[in-house]
């Protein structure tokens, strides 16, 4: 299937029918978001993946009792990192350099142009910048998905806070950013799957300068 | 091609041989940043497609002067609305709802939670949440380029401030985000180009909670 065959065939499912998604498909999907370009190729967020039932009921009511967080077999939390510190900008250059088979300083001036860049800004602005980079990633995962028929609920009513707190997160260095639950359609209980899918007209949406 | 073989065929392209990608594929590559999805649909950002000679070398030097800039076809500008408006909300459901032939009041419930939910907040912190949705058209844009064996170079790398003011922006009620030149790989000349894919192990980047 084409990506614009995945993404008409894709919506966001709102009801889920419990059927599991085979663990080789989630993995397909993770990996589309593993690949995901990212800016100075930092990968600054990860994914937790859930197959906990008790772990998903206790997401739930921190997700506004979504219904999809239960009945999904696979929840993916997009978690970004909630700083740039010299020591993560470090490791991504040194496990490059060995990957590459390059000097260990090969990035030397690189990576402290990176580090002088971002250091200095508060972790905030570093967040907002990472939070954007796990959207790249969630983005591709849900394109994956849709690849693979799996249907999903791209979803960002959730409180961060709790969310972050249940799933230890601080203690990572992380900050959820994005929920992702992985299942199946439920055709005859949902709302939204027969609806014509609505965009910005293209003409509003594309503005040439020839 | 699949998407995760598209994925691993691209990379962040350091020089391009100048050919021009076909229109028909560059609308390709816009459909399926127009079809991402985004937080309520609301689609806050729009694409600028830049082919102007004269342009482009006007963008070149607010980029860091990087050559993809001239030597691609088809420069793309993702701009993300500046702010959520209540008159910018409505106007998404009005559309919607039309195209669906719904009545006009239907989403008014779901709707005025939006406006009241984001209105009161500062225009940048709305402008945090717009830009974070053109980050997952501007991934799926890298991903359908790939699969059409379209370079690109995804930047964030440029003077945002003086991009808009050249293309207008301000006036349009967008910011710029990100820029993605589309063209061809020059091979002969790219560094990049014969370079190992490096991402993080796959064991930091997935975390497990069964």
């Amino acid at each position: 299937m084409s990506l614009l065959d995945s993404l008409n065939w894709r919506y966001a499912t709102k009801k889920m029918n419990g059927e599991a998604v085979p663990q080789h498909i989630v993995d397909n999907i993770i990996e589309a978001a593993y690949l995901a370009p990212t800016s100075s190729g930092l990968q600054p967020f990860r994914i937790i993946q859930i197959t906990s039932k008790e772990l998903k009921e206790k997401i739930q009511p921190i997700a506004f009792n979504q219904s999809q967080i239960t009945d999904a077999s696979h929840v993916l939390v997009f978690a970004a990192w909630d700083n740039y510190t010299t020591e993560r900008i470090e490791n991504v250059f040194n496990h490059t350099a060995k990957e590459r088979e390059l000097a260990p300083d090969f990035f030397n001036d690189y990576k402290n142009r990176l580090i002088n860049l971002y250091t200095p800004r508060t972790a905030q602005e570093n967040f907002e910048h990472t939070a954007r980079q796990a959207y790249i990633g969630f983005g591709l995962a849900i394109a994956a998905a849709a690849e693979n028929k799996v249907d999903a609920t791209p979803m960002e009513g959730f409180n961060n806070q709790e969310l972050d707190e249940l799933l230890n997160l601080p203690a990572q260095g992380l900050k959820s950013v994005t929920i992702l639950p992985l299942g199946y359609r439920d055709t005859e209980n949902d709302w939204l799957v027969g609806m014509k899918k609505v965009r910005t007209p293209k003409e509003e949406f594309v503005i040439s300068m020839n």
